[in-house]
């Protein structure tokens, strides 16, 4: 899992069907110092998040496994928001 | 899911018989400033994107989940052009 | 699999129910010299692993198939610390 | 999926049984102006690639997926060619 | 698939049940040239590698689909060593 930060999110009207009614918010990865590091992605945000918010991401399958998404057949989802990071313990 | 800008695609004539009848499209990730990150990829596209339009990328298994493929039973594509990005909100 | 080493742990109340009861440890990834290599990932430790220790990680769906998650059906997570390396043979 | 082109092969005589009678070569990750980018992956062939040519990849369980690879049940590869290239279109 | 070399083992006393009796090699990704590239990584062996023997590499699911690990229900391995490379032929 990854640690980012929500920086805004995309819109597309059109699109898969199984990413209808969901918030795809752009997010910049980060290390535990809360710098940036690496490049931005797209994650379906699962818990809420939002713009600032520090976040956990999921990657490949398990981004279609959230709590979320349990009643949906087909998601092409490849990453998600799976929690919001209250604070970093070092 | 990653952004990406279309660039191009590919002609190939001898193929796996799952790409057959398939765009398979030249994409360049980007971040949200549109500014080129990282390399090029090749996307199956699933949502009619032309050249130069700013898409969200699926890779992996997800990206044989779209519903234009639903009903296929086998498909070697690790990659999709899952919508086409209208608006960076930032 | 990857060689890393625990530098902290992070708090998320909001959460995938998945994730409930789960440690959620920080891992900088090291190569066998015990340098730091890469950058920092969020990982599921399924060991009792303690910050300072040198760790064997694993990614992906395999991080999803370790013992002490077997009881669960639906998992999120896609990294799992599942060994405490003693030593490093070279 | 990626852009290659092949340059060489490798000879195991011990290896995986799913890997017996497979033909492995190795492939330099190309972009569409034909520069190397990346690194040197080994990739199964499946559609009779010659050195030089230049290929489309597919990496992960794709690669599993392709027709010549239906009629086997177990299968290590990760890395498939599933085209020759004819034409970049830019 | 990858190419790499195999420069030692890691030991660990504590970790997942189904990586008790496995040899856990530390290799590193060579390419072609037999030129160190990327990094290092931890890899099931299932063909009897030595240290500093060229090995091909799995990632990914196809590391849980060695011969050697058929009869296992479940592993957390994701990278394994599924040949001994004799020759490079380019």
């Amino acid at each position: 899992m990854y640690m980012g930060r929500v920086v805004g999110s995309i819109e597309a009207s059109q699109k898969d069907d199984s990413l209808i009614g969901r918030k795809l918010m752009i997010v910049q990865q980060i290390n535990s110092d809360k710098e940036m590091i690496r490049y931005e992605e797209v994650a379906s945000d699962t818990v809420g998040a939002g713009i600032g918010e520090y976040v956990l991401l999921v990657k490949g399958a398990g981004a279609r496994k959230t709590n979320k998404e349990s009643s949906q057949t087909r998601d092409v989802v490849d990453c998600a928001i799976v929690g919001i990071i209250d604070r970093f313990n070092k």
